[in-house]
């Protein structure tokens, strides 16, 4: 292959992950990311996707916007960790611009609309803090994984193939929730953007909304829909819907973390047969990370390769940015399979290295010129 | 050419023309609707656009829905005048599903959103009646035509050419405002969805809103942003933008009747440069419309190709349809351009016949059995 693997680990059947990739290299991508809110991320402790929590509900509206522009525009600077850790968005954004990789936004449930054009699927506000038992009414799950699955199907029409990425603070807790109600037992396995994952306090999240909705682990298991509106994210009526529509035509790479096995665990109880057309695209730090479970997690759903795409952060000369290579965020607004994506579409010319080199030239720009500024 | 010419009428350089045409033969599109209002279709006699007052804030939304899902979902039956005549999305939804071609809906200041999923660019409400000589606050212009070049560049990456629809009633009147402002006198040159063309009324509501703006005839020349602030419709910020971002990459038909005489003269004071990737896609009954004249207003702008598809509904057996041939609603939803873009796509394989035989097949679908049940 000349998608050099030095760059891109792989877990799975290797001739399966090989033909995938080969299939797609040189060919023309589209890169969609959904961005979502959910109230869980309210939950003290779940989540640092945001310096603080009232500036999470801005995170996902900054990260599509760095994306877009190469800057935030409802926030100054970038979204960032308490102790200032950037956004992987900043990976993302450097992939793609490296590789021209065309872009667009779709919006579930965001507290705040970016500065940007966006895809509505008329989801009407931010999901439920699952504690609550209570994600999404029902109806309008049904009702927008269908403009979903309609969206993924023109988007078939137009690209060779579809990436989906997300933003979305609290994902994991929810993600933990669906594969819990799907009979998935995921405790301890879901990633964290913290090296200290706090699995303890999700688990007591999703275990309080079981008991809140009356049910078990497992109980959801025929009613996938059933399980985002209880536990779920208008993250996964998106993404879902989106796979569901393009997959039956186009490979579909599912651009993110633990959050995806949620994703693959949910279209294996709508359409398993479209599985064998879906990949994983993560970051090299999901696919290593000792805290969560990727491999074990997809497992349990689908026979399916997992590409984790190294962006290089772990060499890189910025203190800001090596963070990423040692258990910090990890991944995010789908990091991984924008770099992933980026490596297929120059068939390999872009490099772990060249990746990283436009990283750090973006953070020198964006994050390093704002602190000299205040 | 394998385009059968007797299919599709031309005007302007036939070289020109031909060149356009051949290099889009077989390519892939994208088409994109932009759904739109205006309160100026409220001022009493300008558009037939919907079976009462009441109903025209519901043609947008029921118009894309047609073209999405083969009837709507936000009225019973289709979109129609007072008299029963057909909403023109039907030729469109014909046109799109035989050919296969990728179909997007861009939101741009609509009364009622559809039961489908569209593209946002944040525009808050309806454009106002221009009759005050205020249809849109200039900061939304601004940073709306800016997400819509975004988008049209995006799109440019995705497809070999756009093909740009608009479904916005009263359109004919806010162009009316916009090419006078631009000093362009395009008074009783502009199409109508009547036979007895009310140039009068258009006229009339065009000449208050330049009294009420303090304006005269070409006052605003030099400035298209603020022609469309004061006379213009918040569909021109979506198409025109679109235009501007896809055009410097790829070809973009602008699929409609005398309504895109304003996006190209907006065009050609913003970026004249582009304007030889463009060109008008209509259908044959506004190109032969003896009350309108689109190559009179086109060629005050550009020196650009303009061709009239032939739906073919003159010959149709049924009465509803055979009425697009006499003189009533002519173009709309992009009609003309879908039409031609099946031909084009096909390679010529689509003819006037077959889209008449979808059509009508379509229409005894949808209109016809509700007729029945009713």
């Amino acid at each position: 292959m000349s998608i050099d693997l030095k760059n891109v680990s792989v877990i799975g059947d290797e001739f399966k992950a090989s033909k995938f990739i080969e299939n797609l290299k040189g060919k023309e991508p589209v890169f969609i990311c959904t961005m979502s809110n959910t109230m869980t991320a309210t939950v003290p402790g779940i989540t640092v996707a945001g310096a603080n929590p009232e500036l999470i509900k801005y995170t996902p509206p900054a990260d599509v916007e760095l994306v877009y522009y190469g800057e935030c525009k409802c926030i100054p600077g970038v979204p960032a960790t308490p102790d200032g850790k950037p956004t992987p968005a900043i990976i993302t954004m450097s992939a793609l611009k490296l590789a021209e990789v065309p872009f667009f936004v779709v919006e579930a449930g965001c507290e705040v609309k970016p500065y940007a054009p966006y895809i509505s699927l008329n989801i009407p506000g931010p999901g439920g803090n699952i504690q609550t038992g209570k994600a999404l009414d029902r109806g309008v799950v049904e009702k927008s994984i269908g403009y979903a699955e309609l969206l993924g199907r023109n988007f078939a029409d137009l690209a060779d193939y579809l990436v989906l990425g997300e933003t979305l603070p609290g994902g994991t807790t929810t993600a933990l929730g669906v594969l819990m109600g799907l009979g998935i037992d995921a405790r301890g396995k879901v990633s964290s953007s913290m090296p200290d994952n706090p699995h303890e306090i999700k688990n007591r999240a999703v275990e309080e909304g079981m008991r809140a909705a009356g049910i078990q682990i497992g109980s959801l298991r025929n009613d996938p829909l059933g399980a985002i509106a209880t536990l779920g994210d208008p993250m996964m009526i998106s993404v879902v819907g989106m796979a569901l529509g393009a997959a039956p035509k186009v490979p579909v790479i599912l651009a993110g973390g633990t959050q995806m096995a949620a994703v693959v665990a949910l279209i294996s109880r709508i359409r398993p047969d479209i599985l064998n057309n879906i990949a994983i695209g993560t970051t090299k730090y999901i696919v290593e990370d000792p805290t969560s479970s990727i491999q074990w997690l997809i497992d349990q759903s689908a026979d399916m390769p997992i590409f984790g795409a190294d962006p290089g952060l772990g060499k890189s000369h910025k203190e800001g940015l090596r963070a990423f290579g040692h258990g910090f965020v990890r991944e995010g607004v789908g990091a991984g399979g924008a770099t992933l994506t980026a490596m297929l579409k120059s068939k390999g010319k872009i490099t772990t290295d060249i990746v990283r080199a436009e990283i750090e030239r973006n953070y020198e720009r964006i994050v390093e010129a704002k602190l000299r500024e205040s």
